[in-house]
């Protein structure tokens, strides 16, 4: 039988909630077709408090030799600024196993109630997920004189605009075969209009997608006016990060978007997590919805290859859902919606 | 009887048509209050083809000498690239005369029926336009090779920030007095982290103001679920351009959308323009929605301190679309919105 070493990382807050639940679904999911292990790493706000940062010297090192990496969530504003804390577990993570594709799906579950009157859209966000405006290139000049300046500075390689772009296509051709690229390239005239020409160059590799190209900001008005015209979406670090959260927000909320930052030559672990942060206000409290969490958990099972059980617990969410359960914020605690999805796993 | 005097770009395609439709509404609302003296500039893509250009080059300094610029719509992507167009016309006017407040108001129109549930928002974006992810700074390594990289420079300056921040905590303070600035911080840490500073320290002189501060993309989200928690909102360049795009989604589309571009020192005339394109396919057709359009003309009389005339225009445009004109794509022409907002300023 199989067995799929898992470094589990829940990282702060409501990080921990969901992923107690999502490893519970998870195991249940595998009955005895393949088994788990998982080894769970401290590396949080708490842990920065006592050891002075996020995660030690050889955590990447430590990391690598898991078949896959599930984080819950990361922050603790209160105590470690946001800069500190993301900048010393998550992103580097991303960074260091060349998780280039950020990839989130973007759907109406049934029983949800999202804010849109428009509800049949089904959309696949692929961000860029290491370089451009992330890429933590940048510096102050005159730090509190009146005339500092703060620079930051996107950095786009051809290397990585050509492969999430490559990836985005492979997607869309499992799909509706349908690849919109999101660039600014009337007001950014070095970053985007490279993006924009490597799309091209690209977009001739797959004659079978259709490619459309359209500026970030008319994209976030599509999104809210006509999703259902949308299917696979490319777009670089932070015009993926905006639109993600909206596709989030259009699918009923962060409490149903699920995501994964995906090695896709392999040479790394992928990693797997909510998109949601962790909503101190609410950590431990068995309030937090665990339904983007389960969901990331089947999407890390479809990329070790059991796509067969990753289906089955998305069968078992939307079953869930579609009885109204986790459907709406505080209508059920944390182990209410998971005990429901295990009943619909076992039906 | 005071005599302002503007000079009015129509631009690319509807651009035109808008214009038109606008000047004959503030003329009508002028009545015998004040006189509108126009020169209108054929600086456009069409022009650009003509004289390489896209704008003489003395351009800026012939535009000095009015009271105020109108704009309707620049670009005309299919013989001019918009990073050639925008960066020749549109963006230089902006920086050439500290065009620094870009504010858009978001609410429906009565009789507007917009794709969100929630219906009670009353926004007020107000983008950073001179500055930070628009610089136009960065440049291109190894063009064509597989070594390549591409940067695009966003550059912020203390007097940049500091100054929009005080515009919108006046603009707060005469509305419910709630102010949200708009960043990344948690992955954009030379930038972001100095715009949050800045925000602390400007407010400090506004206790009665209210501040949040929220991420981008927890703001893109916020706008869809919740808008009507949100009062004046305030961000850089390309975050305000993203949000006043899901701004005009939210009120209905881009045929609602006004936009003034303020020199808050009145150092150099102010430029008011719709926020949509020049939409070529629907160009010189008679269909475009001139709404967002006379609304930013309206904005223009307001900035010019005919603020009684300017409310007047607003009325007439609700008076109009309460009647179901000019409300949906397609249902009404150009001129048959433009008639009825006519009479509703007669009645
Ligand atoms: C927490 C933050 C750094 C992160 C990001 O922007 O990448 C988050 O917003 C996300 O979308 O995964
Ligand atoms: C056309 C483009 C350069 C412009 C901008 O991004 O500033 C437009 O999108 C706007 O919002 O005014």
């Amino acid at each position: 039988m199989t067995n799929y070493r898992l470094a589990l990382i829940p990282g702060d807050g409501i990080g921990v909630d969901v992923t107690d639940a999502t490893m519970e679904v998870l195991r249940a999911a595998a009955r005895n077709r393949f088994t788990l292990e998982a080894e769970t790493f401290p590396w949080s706000c708490e842990y920065y408090l006592e050891h002075g940062q996020m995660m030690p010297g050889d955590g990447i090192e430590t990391l690598k030799g898991f078949d896959a990496i599930y984080l819950g969530a990361v922050g603790w504003p209160a105590t470690v600024p946001d800069s500190v804390s993301l900048h010393g577990l998550l992103l580097p993570i991303r960074k260091a196993f060349t998780q280039y594709a950020n990839i989130r799906p973007h759907r109406l579950l049934p029983g949800v109630e999202g804010p849109l009157k428009a509800e049949g859209f089904d959309i696949l966000c692929i961000r860029e997920n290491t370089e451009g405006e992330y890429s933590g290139a940048g510096g102050r000049v005159h730090m509190g004189q009146d005339n500092e300046v703060a620079t930051e500075v996107a950095v786009f390689t051809r290397k990585g605009v050509e492969r999430i772009l490559r990836f985005g296509f492979e997607q869309a051709r499992a799909r509706r075969k349908h690849l919109t690229s999101v660039t600014k390239s009337n007001a950014q005239k070095y970053s985007m209009v490279f993006w924009d020409e490597v799309t091209k160059e690209i977009a001739a590799e797959y004659p079978d997608v259709t490619v459309s190209h359209m500026h970030i900001d008319a994209m976030a008005a599509k999104m809210v006016m006509a999703p259902q015209d949308l299917d696979v979406i490319v777009a670089s670090n932070l015009f993926g990060d905006i639109l993600t959260d909206l596709g989030a927000a259009i699918q009923g909320g962060l409490g149903f978007a699920a995501s994964a930052n995906i090695c896709p030559d392999r040479t790394g672990p992928s990693m797997f997590e909510p998109v949601h942060g962790s909503a101190p206000d609410i950590a431990g409290k068995d309030i937090a919805n665990p339904i983007a969490a389960i969901w990331s958990g089947a999407m890390m099972l479809e990329h070790l290859g059991e796509a067969e059980t990753a289906a089955e617990i998305l069968s078992a969410i939307e079953a869930a859902t579609a009885q109204g359960i986790g459907t709406r914020p505080g209508s059920h605690s944390t182990s209410d919606i998971t005990a429901a999805i295990l009943a619909a796993l076992e039906a």
